[in-house]
Parts: C-alpha cells; sequence; structure tokens
C-alpha cells in the first residue's frame, strides 16, 4: 500500500499569544482563515514554531481542533505530538487523531542525548509508528535536539509502513541528497527549512515545512510553482531574494522575530510566551528594513 | 534575612518504573528508607535522574507527596519543578511547596537555547523567584541543556533574596571557584557531579548533588566528612576511588547504569522509562567490575 | 579591471609519498600527465588534500615548479601558499608567483581561533593581497580551522581588487548562496565540496576545487558540463551517484583513502606520510565496494 | 632508571617581537635575568604563548640557544618542538636537544583531526619518543587542537620509558585526576592552567606549566609553596584571587594580553605577531582594573 503523499509547502504555523500570555485563538482563526486562501498545502500545527514546549496538553488539543476546524477543504494538518517518553508520545498522537490530524510529527527525544542511540531510538520511533492511528514524519532538527539523525538510520525508519516520511531541518543539502537516494520513492522527504527549498527540489524533495511560510506564504509557493515549471533561473532569483528574510525570522529574531514580520504582514504574530521575550523595537526596525529590501513591504 | 542554608550530600533520586513503564511506588518507598539511614542531608526528587522529563504532572506531585511523607526528621526536600515555559514552572514550584517541598531546583529552559540570551533568562529566575512560596536554586546543567550559565550572570540572580544557591553541573572547577568568589557567602553554591567533590569542597562550596549518592551515600557522605575533619590525603584518595564509579553511573551508562548499580548495592534501581533502554548484560558485567575494582562489592 | 576569472572543475591534488615518506616526483609528474588529459581547468597544489602541513618550505617550492612544469597549456596552477603568520605567508606567495603559480589560496589562520576575530582576519587577508604578486583566492574550512567566514565579511574582502574569489568548503548551501548574492559577479564563488557541486551551480557558482577530482575527474567535468547544457535530471543522477564516493574519499577515510582511490582509478596515490597512516586492507574492501556500486570500477 | 622529575612552576615563556614583527632578542634576555631570579622550576620556550606557529625554524633555534644560555643554574629548558608531521617533529626536537634541551613538549598533531584516532597519535607519539635524544612530555590542549587524549590513552602512552609526562590544558579536573591515578608515580602530570593548580596539587599534580607564571611569577609558586607547607587556605584564597588575572591574559585577552600585562608588571611583552594583533587602548585600560583589583598594581 502505497504512504499518504506529501507535495507542496506546509507553514508549521505559530500559537499566537496575549500579552498575559493566554493562548489567543481568535487570532489563530483569523490566520488561518487568511492562509485558506494561499497555494499552502496544509498545516504543521504546534511544531517548534508554534511554541509546543511551552503549551499544556489541554492547549495543543485545542489548537489542533481548531486547526482541523478551520482548515481548507484538501489541506492536511499535521501535529508536533512527539514528547519525550514514548508512551506519551502515543497517548498525544492518537488523541490528536481522534479529533481529526492527518499525520503527526515527531521529534527525535533529546534530553538525555548521550543515551539517544540508534538501538534507544529505533524503539520510540517503531513503537510509536506500530501505535499511532495516524501516520508519522520524523522530526530530525538538531540545532533543538543536539542530534542528527543520519541518512542510513532514516532508511532503517522508511521501512515502517506508518513512518512516511521526515522533516529534515539540518539545512545539510547533501544529507537531503544521501535521504533522497536511500529511501523508497514513496517516503516524503520534506525540506524543514527555507533557505534551501529550491535546490532540495533540484534534488527531489517533495516538498517543505518552513518557517518563512507562515509570514510568506505566497513566495514558498511560487519558489514550489517555478520548480514545477522548469522556470529554474526565476526560482533561484526568488530563493537568493527570500534568504535574508528567513534567517532573520529564525536564526537571528527566532520565533519573535517571525510573529512580528507577520504582524507586518498581514497576519497576527501576537507575543511569544514566556520566556521567549518579543522582538525589541530597535529589531523591530531592522526586520523592516529586511522585508522591505526583500520587496515584501 | 539569611538564606536557607544548605551543607552536605543530596543525591537526585531516581524513580523506579515496573517492566510496562509504570512508576513503581513501593519500589520508592523503600528506598528512601535506607537511605533515611544514612548521613544524607536530604534528596531532589525528580531531578535529571529522576527522569523528570518523562513524568506526568500527576506522577511528579504523587512523588513529591511520596518523598516528603517517607523524609526522615532534618532532612531535606528539593524538587526539580522546572519547566521551560516560565508560567508553568510557578504553577509546578508551588503546588509542590503545597506538599511540603522545602526548595525548588529550577533548569535553565533550554529548547530554543540560542534565544535563551540574559534577558531572557533572567526575567525567567526572577519572575520564578518572585512568585515561588519556597526557595530556588538555579540547575547550571549544560550538557543538557547546551546552555551554561556564566559565574557574573549567576552573581547577578543570587542578589534575589529567594534564589538560594545553584547547584552547578558543568564539571567545570574553575567555575566553581568563581561562583564561590562572586557570589555572597550565604549563596549555596553545590556541586552537581561527584567528580569533583573534593576539590570543590577545598575550594568553598557547601555541598553536592550527585548521581553518585543514589547508589553509594556512604562514600559521598564520607568524603564530605573527611573534609570537614581536615583529614584531605584520606578525602583525595576516596575521591580519586570514586570517579570510575561516578563516570559509569553517568557519562558512560547513564540512568541506566545507576539503576542498574542500584540494584548492585541493595537498593531498588528498577526500569528507565521509555525512551531510555536498561543496561545490556555485558554493560552490567562491566560495571560490577567496575564496582568490584572500588570495592564497593 | 575584471578580476581574473575561474570556471570549471580543479582538483587539490595529493602529495605522494614513497613508503619512507619522501615525495614521489615521479609519481606526481605521471598523475599530471593523466590529468591533462582531462577537462579539468587546473590544478592545486599543495592545498589540505596536498598535505601541507607536512611539507617542508623547500617541498612546496619544488611541487610547484614541477606542476608549473607539467601543466598543459591553458590549465591554470593555484597554490595552497597560507602560512599561520602574516609576514610567512607573503613570502611563500611570492617564492610560488615567482614559479608561475597564477593565484594562491590563501588558508583562515586558525591556531589562535579565539583571537582571529574580524580585525585580526581583515588585516590578514588585506596585507597578503597588498602585497602578493599573484591573485589570491580565501580558503574557508572550518572542518580543519575552526572558524567559519560569514558571507558579509567575505563580501567585505571581496573589495579588494586581488582577492578574486573563495573556495568554501563549509558544505553549506545557504552559504553559497548568500556569498553569490552579496559578491560582485566578477569574485569567483567556488564551492570546496563535491557533495555540492550540482546545487551550487544552480544557485551560481562558478566552478569547484574538490577532492573528488583528483580520483574522478571525468564525473566531476561531467556534472559541470551537464549543468552548462541544461540537462539539469543527468546532472542530478550523476551528482546523487557521486555522493557515497566523496563521502568515502573525504570523511570517512580521508587522504589516505583518496589515494588508495586513486590507485584503484589508474592514479598514483602512493603512501601519505605519518602521522596520516595508510589505509587498512578491510577499508580498501569497503572502498572499493563504493566505488564499484558508483560504477567506477 | 625512573623518568626525569619535573616540579613546581614553569612559564610558557612568550617571544618578544618589535613593532615591525621581529624577534627582540635583547628583551628576551631582559626577561630571563628577571625570571632567573624568581623561584620557577624551568622554562618553555616557544609553547603556544611563545606563538611557536608564526616561528621559522631559525628563529626558533635562536630562541633555544637564547634561552639555555641565559637559564639559571639549576632551571630547566623544554621546548615546544612539535609539528604537524612526525618526522619534522623528531628533527626538530633533535636539533633542539643539540643546543642544549632538557625535554620537548610535543602537541598532539591535529590538522586532520578527524584521522588523528588512537592508531595515527600512538605511532606519532612512540615513534618521536623512540627517536629523541632528549625525554619527551605530551601536550594536550584542545581548545588549540580540538582533540583531547583520554587519560586511559596517556596511560599507555605512559608506558613508554622516554614519554615523561604531560601538560593537560584541558582545564577539566576529574581529567586530572583520573591522569593521577592512571599513570605510575614517577610520571610528570602537570597542569596546564594556572586556574586549576591549587585544586591539581591538592589530587597530586607535581607542578603546572602556566601562561600566568610568564607575567606573575612570584604568585604561582607561592601558590606551589603553601601547598607544600600545608597552608591549605592560604593557598585557596591566592588561587582565587589569581583566577580573573589569569582569564584576562588567556581567554578574555590571549597572548597580546598576557604581553600587555607584561609591560605593566616589569618585563617586556613588546608586539604579538601578525595576524595577531596587539590589545588596544579601552583593552588595556580594562587589564589594568583586574591586575589591580588583584593587587598585583
Amino acid at each position: 500500500m502505497a504512504k499518504l503523499e506529501l507535495t507542496g509547502v506546509y507553514p508549521p504555523i505559530t500559537t499566537p499569544f496575549t500579552e498575559n500570555g493566554d493562548v489567543d485563538f481568535n487570532a489563530f482563526d483569523k490566520n488561518m482563515a487568511k492562509w485558506n486562501e494561499t497555494g499552502l498545502a496544509g498545516f504543521v500545527v504546534f511544531g517548534s514554531n508554534g511554541e509546543y514546549v511551552y503549551l499544556t496538553e489541554q492547549e495543543k488539543l485545542a489548537l489542533v481542533k481548531a486547526c482541523v476546524g478551520a482548515c481548507a477543504q484538501g489541506k492536511k494538518v499535521i501535529v508536533g505530538s512527539g514528547c519525550e517518553s514514548t508512551r506519551a508520545t502515543i497517548e498525544l498522537t492518537n488523541k490528536c487523531a481522534q479529533l481529526g490530524a492527518d499525520a503527526a510529527l515527531i521529534i527525535t527525544p533529546h534530553y538525555y542525548k548521550g543515551k539517544m542511540d540508534r538501538a534507544a531510538l529505533r524503539e520510540h520511533f517503531f513503537t510509536v509508528a506500530n501505535n499511532s492511528e495516524i501516520p508519522i514524519l520524523v522530526y530530525n532538527v538538531p540545532k533543538f535536539t543536539g542530534i542528527n539523525l543520519d541518512p542510513d538510520f532514516v532508511a532503517e525508519l522508511a521501512t515502517h509502513p506508518n513512518i512516511v516520511g521526515i522533516k529534515d531541518s539540518s539545512g545539510n543539502v547533501t544529507q537531503l541528497a544521501q535521504l533522497i537516494s536511500m529511501t523508497p520513492d514513496d517516503f516524503n522527504v520534506l525540506v524543514g527549512t527555507a533557505n534551501v527549498f529550491f535546490p532540495g527540489l533540484m534534488l527531489g524533495v517533495r516538498g517543505g515545512i518552513q518557517a518563512l511560510a507562515t509570514c510568506c506564504p505566497n513566495e514558498c509557493v511560487e519558489i514550489y510553482q517555478l520548480y514545477k515549471e522548469g522556470k529554474y533561473e526565476e526560482a533561484k532569483e526568488l530563493q537568493l531574494r527570500m534568504i535574508p528574510v528567513n534567517n532573520a525570522i529564525t536564526a537571528t529574531f527566532g520565533i519573535a522575530g517571525l510573529k512580528a514580520a507577520m504582524d507586518m504582514l498581514g497576519y497576527i504574530g501576537g507575543f511569544p510566551r514566556r520566556p521567549l521575550l518579543p522582538l525589541k523595537e530597535e529589531d523591530k526596525t531592522k526586520l523592516r528594513g529586511i522585508l522591505e529590501k526583500a520587496k515584501l513591504l
């Protein structure tokens, strides 16, 4: 049986908070309405950009419900339901499945880095896959976890019928190429950073889950379309133009920067939750300059 | 008003699990009874060695209750109630306080490492300290968090009346020396690794929170006593003898190794929770050899 | 005045040693004769793959002389004349220039990493550029130096008329994209690792200096030609096929592996110089398997 | 036969340069005359603090000659004659031996980090030891080399009769303790950083090779004497007082800072060689403040 197919662009959407730190569901719905009008292929709810580590289980479930409820026909809902423990991951994933999620993005458990060897991770991912009611994607994000999943290990995980793809946020294009070479054709290799979307597509990735798509969905979708149409020179130019923006909303200014960019670009970013601090005024000015230079404002 | 004084040796106690992954409260109580007969100064419940990242809130609260209930007169109970978000940390800390905990060990939030700068961490620790009903200790454990708290920043935190000390698990003796030089006399600098307990004491630390004290409480307490009595040569010899044991139950074999050592030394280690795997038989043999060489078996 | 233009593929050629550790000039000449028959654009003599850190100045100069003497018409000779000190770099570079070298590849000085800030490196590269009789290329190789040159700093270096390009061996494709965006059109951005040659070309790099070109010059040149002809699918396939080979002769087996591959593919690899050890027999078997799988044997 | 015994304090002396970058032998002699009047046990000439990576072979030999010639009776001269290649290391070491050096400090070759495994390093150190006319000390300095020599590997090296000790600059006190436990009594374990001299002595190290001893020889010697006399409280106080000074002349301001401190404390620091830059005026002011706070000015 073929695996669930995931192509195109998915934003790992942010969770808007009010100034006092509560989830702002009203803002969430407004953002969903706008994203629904774009060419996005779906949504990742409470991934890293969704500040999932700051959310209670109740909040996570309320967000899935809201996302599934608001999601336009044909778009998919993926949940970031990975937890540190295997049992908690399974439990949360299945609660999300019951609420209508299409797939789950499962992060590498990482607190005890030194002991998360292949034996431990293999058992974790396979046990989750065996017990999850929805297909799972492996989430490789070394900058947050301190662990990289090697392509040959991912190839082993890809043999499981319920493990349908990977979001690779390493930024390492050689690794993307190896993932493509070493996994079956129906395994969804998705780029986890907008900076290498175009080169990744040229090597065979199917799509991307990218913070940039949260504030600039149209540009991300356009890179994908240009690639599909063989307009490589234009795709390259757009890719090069977007890199400074993506760096600003990820490495440089982080989630607070992404939320500020959303505010500037017609979405509702809102506040990050503490200990994350909102963007300082001087950094907002810098960010605005970067958006202007990229012709987004 | 002087700060709560913490001297001597505290084990960051393990959480015993049954083979199917449930908390084994019966085993927990038996361990407490044995530890109560030693010279330990108290307990840290659900710290890193307690697999706190794998516990639900209900389990954490049940463990505090069990620990407070079983704890011998005069020994203190410290809880590892730090969470990634500031609000969750305050909430959990105060629930533990209500159950009778004496102090809280607050880990550095670390998932969004790149954004956990001084401004963010200062606000986090000060907000927690302002709102916590019990004194807090800062927990610096770079090997798990990927963040080190510099001594001059800790000195700033030490100005808060409700921040009473630090557990420094960096293993960096220069940093311990700086912490002692740069913080007031009533700020409790505690060594977080048994490997440098004796050198730390020679430089002025007050005590230690050490995984080794979970399986070898008497030896850890003896290093402390020998130091107090000025028997430095004997303290040194015991320190050197314990290093291979400590390396085995931390860096080499991790929590599974610590639990296996407990099983060998008269305590109930039990199973770690998945994805942590129990120690392999061949590693148990190696561990037994190390305990024998250190004359513990 | 336009800068020297460097396009196409350059191998950073190895230095063959006899078993007792002497430079084998006879083998060197034989390799040159074979490389001359390929579509390579030139040679880098005593770069990292040339074991330059193990060569005396006399040996380096003899190798330039041999390379310049043997080099086919139209191919360029680039020398790896960077040293730790500024004065030694200038002196060696100009001795090489006198012997006919076309350009010099200047590595980031790195022993005192902590002090190699922009001020120090700016003065180093500008002083070398001011005093060098031949154009220089900046050599960014973080895996050996522990230092990465950020694109905006390289953009600053690119303003110097005698700094004509960069070999970027970071493997970081985002960084390649930024280098292309941030430097003038006549600044030669060259990829330093064969693994990302095709994606680099799609983003606008001019060519590559690649260990793989030492043992597989035809395949590297073919990727370049296919790209030039717009045969992207074929270029991609060849790129994917070459990655395992390139990993074997760089990260996995190092220079000893590259030399062994040369021996298997019709060149003379010879021995590495101590402390580098020759490839073990079991690793030669693995390497042969990798070459066979890539249809090179 | 017992190994050469090395106890007490050795400064890794700086190489003074004139503003135009030439070695200032006159200044070198003046410094030697002053150091000769202290309780220092000897000198390390052209170690890391001697900017050995910037010196030509001729300069190195001239410096050994000058050091041996000026050295007071009973003090030992150790040379930093390690090179990247095994053959160059042997050659330089024996030239230094001919000039009267007592021992050689051999750094871990490190450019090809990934290939400097135990097999390669074992052969390197044993071959050098077999062929050196003087005893050798292993030099472990991970911050410059990116490689750490594990204690069990050093224990293996210690079995060679001509490998007489180690300078461990890791700053890792656990590792010092392990080196003491795992090597024979006649193997000289020397601390390579002044920050952990006193704790190192309490654990059994014999002495230290410390940048701080270059500008503050009396204080370093005093820590050693206080330890010898059992005045541990005073030794601790002096150790704590010296840490900020040592941090300033190493991690914070580097060799330029050490040279500036020498200038302030009655020695001739002189200029560092390019690409190292001299200390900025504002940093000189900070440094002076640190020396004043430590009661050195």
